[in-house]
């Protein structure tokens, strides 16, 4: 009784045949099996195609069958369309066609799941929004699964800049019942309406009351009013103030009602916290983790980079590899609303010293100011920011910084932390905010406080910088928006 | 207008000094700076000696200095105290004393700031559970610090097996209307309560109603009733049948009223899916992970590892290697009960075929009838299992495996998915489960399913296996339990 579990080998993957410097060449002679997808098949008198595809790359394999290869009978009779799974073991050989080096040449089919004709991703070009109802099959098309495998670079590359930079990953918490921003917009999370299958029918009276008639909490299974994250940076804070060096990278929330091909109610951050650190420092690091993560995708992702160059966004891959090598540029909130006054533009949102830029300033500073480059815009006016900013010596701006990168304008946002607690406590009062609310983080500045900054970028937007694709819905497996939380 | 951002350097940390092969030897006679807090000052008649960490490794830098360093007044004065944060300049020296090889002779200190004589986190030993209402200074502590530096190294190491192996990471969705296991005990995520501000005083008249008083559901966010996911495993299923290998690590939740040192209402998952793969494949994975893990942490976290071995659980390295070395057991769950019964151990739960193994049955077959080595039990009664599971032939079990682990039980819970569609659809029918719900679930079975298999494996189990500590709420930064959700 009990026997030994074999070695895990990973699979032969289509990418391990073609992903290769020759594409494929060194293959060439090589017994393989593939398994995937069918994108397409075609049966001519002789000889019939399949392109199949396993998800690895972007590239299909094509399989070239005569009818003296076994299973060919499945072929023939039609079970094998597109979108069906297949099993095929065959010879590499070089490629008559001109579209690619290897092909297959199929000694063996197998069907393994066949695919009903009511199929909706034909080969035909379907529209997006169409995709987005089809969350679950669309990974399965050219552009989403590319999208997710550059995600995926971004994600690792994101990983191994910290790492191998000494900082450490700390997971903040989802649930909390702080408020980050002290914006409201949570989603309350709660115990007290009654789960998935019954809430559909759950009376409004069902839910416990206190004898005034008010939510009672107290039998809520937090035992009060709870709330989905809008940032983990406090939390990190505390890590920070321990470890030197750490980064988040988990989920957040905004309850916001806006329909925007820019917003999502739930997306991941990466936050990093850097102790004993400047706001010199932290624009240093944000500009050091962009041109990483970058110039990681431009390395790793060759294929699916000029996928998206013909086919999403041309010239993504000069606007990428501009940003990879050039220095950013760095100008005070002040330059940058003069600039923008000065600006032989017309912009739909006033300029003055003040307001809060637009996405239509911010898109003018990087994309026509500085041709491309991305723009570090620092020092903004106490009262457009939070209340956890380093207050200037001026006594009317903080030590904040947003980088704005072109086609998306904000993407990075930071700043030093106020870490006097005089300063601190005073800006809560101003801001009416409730100080034992925030009693941990007041610590940090009871007990060696230290020089501290940070930044936190939104992750999809990394994603739609990155490949191209125009409305953030596509840059998620799952967008989750106003009416909208399907699959 | 406009200068350019500076290069970003990694500052020097303690353990680039101590961490080398020779514990700093190399780096005699250098100028360095260190910035951290206070562990502990002792102040004697002619030389003063200061313990400072940085949190970049267990080790503290012993820092000595006589009244001619500058700054040293400060120190004279006593506002130098166990957590301010400073700022040393000094040259590293061979030290005296035998706990390390080299110290730092202090030319120049600087409070940076210091810390409120209330400071909890004192040189004296205090208890964990202390300690827990603390979170925010705890990353401070040798044990937690400890904690933090192998749970990033275990994130870490996580992506890069599934990175090497062409995995591609998925973030599933955190809100969701399904509920995978079909199993309740979910979280419900509303705006139907006001944000937090609001939420303490909010009466339940104000939820809005439909005219049958029932809560009016269209109001909400989503338009329906959303939850926190208990799982991304169907989700991540469809990335699986589109890209072959993929894998979650994001965080799940459950709203068990359950206050146990084992479970948690917020915890992070690594679910792992593999396409064209069975459950010899999926073992064969969950295997060569746990042992790439545990590999990675004796080999990059020794100075942590040796601290837990000495002060959290004896002869855990050992366990430890025993894991990254061994052959894993093994056998199916019918010979595992036979050999309960036999067993001349009493258990507090009887066993007979078709009970669940209790915590007490999978530590004894772990422990003791295996001696140290992770056993893995498959092919459970399918009633005791969630109704996505294949079915095997003989009709009443189904191909899923638990592996177990010594002092934890179960770590890690996985099975082959039920491909096809008419067993799928029957399972659904028993278990009164609501077919239309899972109409994309279902979808991956009429379009080109495939045999598939995955597991899931939750993070906190995983750090407290390889740490020692005790209880789960230590192994995370910011747990949530039952009435517990500060910070």
């Amino acid at each position: 009784m009990g026997s030994k579990v074999g070695e895990f080998r990973k699979k032969l993957k289509i990418v391990d045949v073609k992903g290769g410097p020759n594409e494929g060449l060194d293959r060439v002679g090589l017994m393989i099996v593939v398994a995937g997808w069918v994108r397409t098949l075609r049966a001519q008198s002789s000889v019939t195609f399949i392109e199949v595809n396993d998800g690895s790359c972007l590239s299909n394999m094509q399989c070239v069958m005569t009818s003296d290869a076994e299973g060919y009978d499945q072929v023939k009779s039609g079970l094998i369309t597109t979108g069906a799974s297949i099993w095929i073991q065959g010879n590499v050989v070089p490629s008559q066609g001109s579209k690619q080096k290897v092909e297959l040449k199929v000694n063996k089919i197998v069907l393994v799941g066949k695919s009903d004709p009511s199929y909706p991703i034909q080969k035909k070009r379907v529209s997006r929004e169409f995709l987005r109802t089809k969350a679950h099959l669309r990974p399965r098309t050219n552009t989403f699964g590319a999208v997710a495998r550059v995600r995926n670079a971004l994600a690792y590359a994101t990983h191994k800049f910290f790492q191998e930079n000494g900082f450490i990953w700390i997971s903040s918490p989802i649930i909390t019942a702080s408020d980050c921003e002290g914006a409201g917009e949570q989603f309350c999370v709660t115990t007290l309406i009654p789960s998935s299958r019954e809430a559909a029918e759950s009376p409004v009276d069902a839910i416990p009351k206190t004898k005034d008639g008010l939510i009672d909490w107290s039998q809520d299974f937090f035992e009060k009013p709870a709330f989905l994250t809008v940032s983990g940076q406090l939390n990190a804070e505390t890590y920070a103030t321990a470890l030197s060096n750490v980064y988040t990278f988990g989920p957040t929330f905004r309850a916001e009602n806006s329909n925007t091909s820019r917003h999502l109610a739930e997306f991941w951050m990466i936050e990093p916290e850097l102790a004993f650190a400047d706001l010199k420092d932290d624009m240093a690091c944000a500009t050091a983790y962009l041109q990483y993560v970058v110039r990681y995708i431009l390395d790793n992702c060759k294929e699916d980079m000029d996928f998206f160059n013909t086919w999403i966004e041309k010239g993504i891959i000069d606007r990428l590899s501009t940003v990879a090598e050039r220095d950013f540029v760095q100008l005070s909130y002040t330059d940058a609303i003069e600039l923008l006054i000065k600006a032989k533009k017309k912009f739909e949102f006033l300029v003055k010293w003040g307001c809060d830029l637009q996405s239509e300033h911010e898109r003018y500073l990087t994309e026509e100011a500085f041709g491309g480059c991305p723009v570090i815009v620092s020092d903004y006016p106490k009262e457009i920011k939070a209340f956890y900013m380093r207050q200037n010596d001026d006594g009317r701006t903080v030590a904040a910084m947003d980088m704005l990168v072109p086609r998306i304008g904000e993407l990075i946002g930071g700043s030093q932390r106020e870490e006097r607690l005089e300063y601190l406590e005073g800006r809560l009062d101003e801001l009416k905010l409730n100080r034992d609310s925030y009693w941990w983080y007041l610590d940090l500045r009871h007990y060696g406080s230290v020089p501290h900054a940070g930044f936190g970028l939104g992750f999809e937007r990394l994603v739609q910088f990155a490949t191209g694709v125009e409305n953030i819905r596509d840059a998620i497996p799952f967008p989750r928006t106003p009416g909208s939380v399907e699959f």
